[in-house]
């Protein structure tokens, strides 16, 4: 307790850190979208690489908000905590922040779909019915909304992908006129999700994409923070 | 380790335990049926209620077999665990180990849904779309098809029900020739889910329901293993 409290302040104290005097949001954890009470949709995401992000921006020198769905992880030392569930809240308190904000991080799964009505009470099997059909609808774009509203923020993004990864990130870096975008091939073992390690290909705006090599979330994170200090953030 | 060790030879020492030299099987946590590589279908449950059933059985001398979704819980010492991510992978290791079996304690919250087809690649949008339609199937009842193998075996069902719980438990009790019946209703605070209190209703056949105070989910599970042991579990 007294060594975090110690190693927070020595962290403000470094002037000549690179996110000295920013401010960082950062998303992570996958979103749950309701079909009862019961069930729910969702996209795989165990938030790590959400919080290693949290943790790296901290190390150097922001003063970091984490919005992160429920997760099975360690809070970051240092880093404001606001938990979310559906996309809808993720984009009500994304939105709130993003004024205040010199640098987003949308690490978080957010669902892009959720049921039509989500309905009050659990739905129970009629006798004889095997099947059931879900109607679902597009939630709100987070990104293309904040693109809106952008003045001097630099916004990064990321897209997991298990085809065409080049082809789909490119289009969504430039469809959510995004700073920087983190693209993994999570078809790729050791690559996104559950692990601790990750390879990720890196594109910002008229320049070639750059690939790392498989590494620990905790050096994905840095090399995304790096290279958007280097790119202006 | 030393400890714990010794704590187990010691439970295996006890031969008064009203457990001892039976087998016992709980499932717990909620599985997870893919919807793509990225979205998939669940239900909330934080896998505690049959974790602490786990633990209260191997304290009162079974020997105890866990299988479990993927939780954010410390596995229970002395007890064996077994991870499955689906309600198909879930039947296969409940059936597998069905026949060597005393006990069988069905905590987690099974699909009773799966799409009727798991897509290999991530589902994208299409230009102007901004709906989708996910047509399910039912995944297989896994205590109907139990009945159907069932000899010496007591069988306790779990139901978290958000209305008409006693009709709808009653039901199932029957339906599916259970021997013990756990109902709660998810719609009441502090009842189910992801607190450490429960309060359950218990049917068994041919008797009154009992309910119970609103408990820590180690009390709920002390008393749903002694209302099986008395049953003759």
């Amino acid at each position: 307790e007294i060594v975090d409290w110690m190693t927070q302040i020595l962290i403000d104290q470094q002037t000549d850190l690179p996110l000295h005097g920013k401010k960082v949001l950062v998303t992570a954890g996958g979103t749950r979208e309701m079909i009862d009470p019961v069930r729910y949709i969702s996209n795989r995401s165990s938030g790590k690489m959400g919080y290693a992000i949290a943790t790296a921006a901290r190390e150097l020198g922001a003063t970091v908000t984490l919005i992160s769905t429920p997760t099975a992880l360690t809070r970051p030392s240092g880093v404001k905590y606001i938990e979310v569930l559906s996309a809808e809240e993720l984009l009500t308190q994304v939105t709130a922040k993003f004024a205040a904000t010199d640098l987003l991080v949308m690490a978080a799964a957010v669902s892009d779909y959720r049921p039509v009505q989500a309905v009050d009470q659990k739905i129970k099997k009629q006798p004889g019915q095997t099947g059931l059909t879900l109607e679902l609808t597009e939630t709100s774009d987070i990104l293309k909304l904040l693109a809106t509203q952008k003045t001097h923020q630099f916004v990064v993004g990321f897209a997991a992908e298990t085809q065409h990864l080049l082809a789909n990130a490119e289009k969504k870096l430039a469809e959510k006129k995004l700073d920087m975008l983190v693209a993994n091939d999570v078809s790729q073992p050791g690559v996104g999700f559950n692990g601790d390690t990750n390879q990720v290909t890196l594109l910002t705006p008229n320049s070639t994409p750059v690939t790392t090599n498989l590494l620990s979330k905790t050096e994905i994170a840095h090399s995304v923070l790096t290279a958007a200090i280097n790119r202006g953030a």
